[in-house]
């Protein structure tokens, strides 16, 4: 069982400046490798003397809204005849056991659990039926929301761009260990279930999100490209807890915090 | 005069794939430096030996929608009372005479020659008043947009989002070597004048914009910060030439091909 780390040796500066080293985690041992996707095996430590970091530094995150047909119901929107793509900052990333800071300028935070494909090879204008040998694995993200942001603003670049709303992680499960269909995604706040969605109820499944997003942009090793997040969806309160998991991937959990 | 430039001494291969030097320009003698803004000067090499390439590798580009009132008008748009904030993928990057693509599943291209603020200091929640001291200097940005597909989608990722949607340069132009009040954006088309905007005409000038911006995400050394397209903006064809020219900062020229 082979899973792909970030992680760095440095428990206690904030996370922005923290040395970054790939590695792969094997049993509860942790081997530093030179990149991310890496076998080639280095330095082992324990697990529990590493901290993780997000599972890879992405030249950018693409994200695809209302992929769920349930989701885009539950908030009143029609369902999309195209993906809706839209970006979130390199800045909003966190690990797990970060927190997520609810801003002062918001009256409503919203977490959206969902499945995210890390690339694994340069992709431009690669059809569906390529797609899958550019994605190197799977993992785990949080799309946190300032809902009221987003409706105000009508681009959702800021109420989705806040530092601390992109908690990522733990680790990145390679394709071919990922039974890919039985995937479901899970949040829960305070240990209460709130989403429960298949993958396979996705409106634009995986193939075709990454042809329809390289058909304009090229994707970069390591970039994520999350997939949406199923119905559910609802505010977080300063004090919770907030875990997205999704089992056969892993799961993470992040506290939230005031400003 | 100091002019910051990152350039490669590989001039044939695909933009992307170029090794990349930081260096400063002065007079015709490109000298390399170990980072962006640094002063240390190393290797000296004729402008005319070297490819120039976007000004700095940014970790994102954040930009500003309709900050001047008779851009707005001039689409049929309200004058917004707060920015309206947009990201580029740093994908869409290229330089002073690299091809704008246009897609082939589009009808409408359209330039719009701003001016962008390149940040050389970590910025989050700067107070306008400390906004500056966070820019190490101006740079030229041609915001391609193609509408149709901006209008489509409501989301502007991927109207703003594709490849080659972002010349950027030639060169960083210290901030205390402007004269900023005088700047004026122009873009022209084949030679013939198009934009020609003041930067006091800003709706939300730049002190505002940093705050605004870093009161929500942290903005790193080497991000571009577009301010805003002046009016007159208008179609591209493939085969134009477009250039966008901010006296006193440099000009960028980019033919248009087809796919």
């Amino acid at each position: 069982m082979t899973r792909y780390v970030r992680f760095s040796l440095d428990r206690t500066s904030p996370p922005a400046t923290r040395e970054a080293l790939f590695g792969i985690l094997d049993g509860d041992v942790v081997y530093e490798t030179p990149s991310l996707g890496s076998e080639q095996r280095g330095a082992a430590r324990p697990l529990s003397g590493v901290r993780l970091l997000p599972p890879s530094m992405p030249s950018k995150i693409v994200c695809v809204g209302r992929n769920y047909r349930e989701h885009a119901k539950e908030l009143g929107n029609p369902v999309p005849a195209e993906p809706i793509i839209f970006l979130k900052p390199p800045s909003s990333l966190i690990a797990t056991g970060d927190a997520i800071v609810f801003p002062s300028i918001s009256e409503h935070l919203s977490y959206e659990g969902e499945l995210a494909l890390v690339i694994g090879k340069r992709a431009r204008n690669v059809k569906a039926s390529d797609a899958e040998q550019h994605i190197i694995g799977y993992t785990c993200i949080n799309d946190v929301t300032a809902r009221d942001l987003q409706k105000k603003d009508g681009q959702w670049t800021r109420g989705k761009g806040f530092d601390t709303f992109c908690p990522a992680g733990p680790w990145i499960v390679p394709r071919d260990e990922v039974a890919f269909d039985q995937l479901r995604v899970r949040t829960y706040v305070d240990g209460a279930l709130k989403q429960d969605g298949s993958v396979r109820d996705m409106i634009f499944p995986v193939p075709f999100i990454i042809e329809y997003v390289t058909r304009f942009l090229t994707l970069e090793p390591g970039d994520l490209v999350a997939t949406g997040t199923p119905p559910g969806v609802g505010s977080l309160q300063a004090g919770s807890i907030v875990r997205v998991e999704i089992e056969g991937v892993g799961a993470i959990e992040n506290p939230v915090v005031t400003e």
